[in-house]
């Protein structure tokens, strides 16, 4: 199966990259949010949440944490970093090889958040209690 | 200094829990995104990614893992899930104490990410490049 990411990591697609070990890899996101924009990728190809070993996961996490502090000092316009994972095409996933976003933000740059109508309405505490009770039933941590 | 989440933690403010432990706890998010919306958090106050020890941000990360395989199967409405992390009022953070939000997400739920104008228009490789070499100077992994 065809995965751009992994001919990128293959060297097969051109790519920029600011960090690669050999778990994983970080490089520039080709439509960035806002300029300094980078994923943070496993080198092995997993899809996504469900099949990304907990290890590799860790080290993803790490890396983003790593490469917020340089965007800090980068010189890069960067006020703040978000970290997005898209898992599954109903989640926006594009690339089906799991990547973390990392991207500076700054006030005003125009980046936000869209909600549903039903945002606004804060549930009642029994909802939230259900909502947890089926989630603690299926949890395995 | 105040702050909510502590205040959560130590049971002084109500949260409905599905998860804790000596490093990590998550709670639902009393403004979910869809039902289902878990937040996972440090036990100890950190306030974002700089502060954040690198084994309780990986920690996070494994729970957001495990919440979002639990939701899958949890029969709430769950086609997909985002992990998304605020760093600093900027980037929308609004309760200062570090916390990866976990929500499930199904085809037309109205969540959704906004742009800005400059998002459509792909930088050149140059610009990339040079975003990189910045945050290459600074990064320390």
């Amino acid at each position: 199966m065809h995965c751009i990411f992994c001919d990128i990591l293959t060297g097969k697609l051109e790519a920029t990259f600011v960090y690669r070990d050999d778990r994983v890899a970080a490089f520039m996101d080709i439509q960035p949010v806002n300029p300094g924009h980078v994923l943070v990728v496993p080198m092995q190809h997993f899809v996504g949440l469900a099949d990304l070993p907990a290890d590799i996961g860790s080290r993803i996490f790490a890396v983003a944490q790593k490469v917020s502090a340089a965007l800090g000092k980068s010189g890069l316009r960067c006020e703040g970093v978000n970290l997005f994972f898209a898992d599954g095409e109903a989640a926006m996933q594009e690339v089906f090889h799991a990547h973390l976003h990392v991207f500076p933000r700054f006030t005003n740059d125009g980046f936000g958040l869209r909600f549903s109508e039903s945002y606004s309405h804060r549930p009642p505490r029994e909802a939230l209690e259900e909502a947890a009770a089926k989630i603690r039933t299926s949890l395995e941590v």
